[in-house]
């Protein structure tokens, strides 16, 4: 192999396939990016077999072939050299020289014969959806994804295509956000869970300012296609819980708060709540007043907000890290918290409607708290 | 104790007095801030046994007191808090309440009673220097002190005051750093060796845009203050090494090169080099050209770089961190490097003179190299 490509546009698409590289990895072979020719332009993968990445940047082709190179060296390589071109030459024993102006690395690539080739994913694409669009699907959801690897199915997001309606959701047991948008579909329904690691390097690699992505599915895998870099990820296997049934439809009460306010004196009484278990915040609701307050053995805080009230009064009990992590991905100025009892989920929507729900369960409020 | 300041005041003056107060500490109450009302102003001090600082901020005060509280919890509520006024109330038990718009902190403190003093130093001050010129002489120096506590006068910098010079440095047994410059001196020679991590602590302390730092040294401490902020530090008790012995005279070959160009070139040069021992780099410097190389089990790199030669030829192997750390400090275009021997240390100064010198002993290069 012989190319000539540019360093500036090297270094992004090594930066972009090697969210697909783990260091973690008992076959050697992919710890290293596969660089090829194709089609008088040159294609660089990573691939941890749940997750495979490959781009295409241009290149001039001087001799095609293709060689595997360690990553994390082939990626600072690239990256300390100059702006200008870089040439990469490899001979038939994979011995990778890169030269760029005065500068000229000589290393010892692998063979692509030991590369295990990415899931063939047909891209007669079904779905095509705006990149800012899915990129904020991801943000406002992909946080409540469960960590607990017991559960693997809830460690990613169910895709439900359903109409004209695409709906992403996650949930951990404990909280649950939905993100719905509209979708063109001529083709017919999805429902279909992908691994939460997958979605955040999809939030990683778009930058938003793509126009669409387009999205194919087959019975294991699934394809995210953004611009020249194609994203194939596994399927996790099994059917999602059907969260539907969770979401309460009535609620007796309802608060309008102002978004960034409370945050902030959440995140005040968090300091003193993680102090002691559960970081537990009390919230007391009374006509148009939110008392929050924690204890811990380090002392208490008290903060108080005005609210916007309608139905009774209710003393209700929180993690306080399950509400945070919402409210910084609300983007809006308020929003409305929907409460019924003090045991029952409280449900959170930006006041004006953007498709979004974010659900928590209270924590019970023994004597001892 | 009783007073209102501003939370953004407070905020940074927290920050300040932190970088004194330990969190690994076998006494608790220097986990703690001692706050206190000085002169119709607020004083705040951390101290390590080691290191004090104490900074004084506008307030208004109620009623005079004392009181010391958590250093970490403290200055995350100050953060948290609005940007707004602040009131802080303690009464004769300890017990701190802080207040702001419509939050409301109880944390319990500790009494002053059980704080250690910090020592006395007289502040007829004896030296004064530009605060952007001592920032600089740190910064240019602080890095090559050792690491190895086995030797901790070397874990300092010597600061000597001779006449109108003032010189500080730095050495580890493998690099020494030296800046001088001008300083004011109708008192009397200086010649003490202060802490690493003190000199350090000030280059973060100093923005820079303050005018002048002033110092005073006694026996045992020095005072360096700021501006509303004083630091005072133990000195380190010993001779330091002559260093003035130790840096060559002449030389037989000067290399004029671009600082930049040579830093670009030895940081891809360490890519492979720390794959090796030694971070081990290897210069071969004929007319006209250096030529840099370093060899790994992972491969191999050649930069070329064009110089001005003045004497003979030289091949020279170093320590490629040693020459990075320096070059990234050298602010100056071009650099003059002066070589003897292959075995003999090489001195680099900034082609224009700024009382900067840089030493650095070469690796013995070994057939197997």
């Amino acid at each position: 192999m012989n190319i000539i490509c540019h360093q500036k546009e090297l270094s992004q698409a090594i930066g972009v396939v090697q969210k697909a590289v783990s260091s973690k990895t008992t076959m050697p072979i992919l710890k290293g990016i596969l660089v090829e020719t194709a089609h008088n332009r040159l294609k660089l993968t990573g691939n941890d077999l749940e997750l495979g990445i490959e781009t295409i940047i241009d290149s001039q082709v001087i001799r095609d072939g293709s060689v595997v190179i360690d990553s994390r060296l082939f990626g600072e390589i690239v990256r300390k050299l100059p702006d200008s071109y870089i040439e990469i030459d490899c001979d038939e024993k994979n011995n990778v020289v890169i030269k760029c102006e005065h500068s000229e690395f000589k290393i010892m690539g692998y063979s692509q014969t030991e590369y295990p080739q990415l899931p063939d994913v047909d891209d007669n694409f079904n779905y095509e959806i705006n990149a800012h669009c899915l990129k904020n699907m991801i943000r406002q959801t992909v946080f409540a994804i469960s960590q607990d690897e017991t559960k693997p199915l809830l460690m990613g997001e169910l895709i439900e295509i359903d109409g004209a309606d695409i709906s992403i959701v996650a949930l951990d047991g404990y909280r649950l956000a939905i993100k719905k948008a509209g979708i063109e579909n001529n083709i017919g329904n999805i429902n279909v869970i992908v691994p939460g690691k997958t979605l955040s390097e999809i939030n990683r690699i778009v930058s938003g300012e793509e126009k669409n992505i387009k999205m194919a599915f087959t019975q294991k895998h699934a394809l995210f296609s953004i611009e020249n870099t194609r994203i194939i990820t596994r399927l996790l296997e099994g059917e999602f819980i059907n969260y539907k049934q969770i979401i309460p439809k009535e609620s007796r009460i309802k608060v309008t708060v102002n978004t960034k306010n409370l945050q902030n004196s959440i995140e005040r009484a968090s300091l003193l709540a993680r102090e002691g278990k559960n970081n537990l915040i009390k919230f007391s609701i009374t006509d148009g007043l939110m008392i929050i307050t924690s204890n811990s053995e380090v002392g208490n805080v008290y903060e108080e907000l005005p609210i916007n009230l309608e139905g009774g009064n209710i003393e209700i009990a929180f993690n306080s890290r399950y509400m945070l992590e919402a409210l910084k991905v609300m983007e809006c100025d308020s929003i409305v918290m929907n409460f019924d009892t003090n045991l029952s989920p409280c449900t959170i929507n930006p006041q004006e409607d953007t498709g979004y729900t974010y659900m928590i369960l209270p924590v019970r409020i023994s004597a001892g708290n």
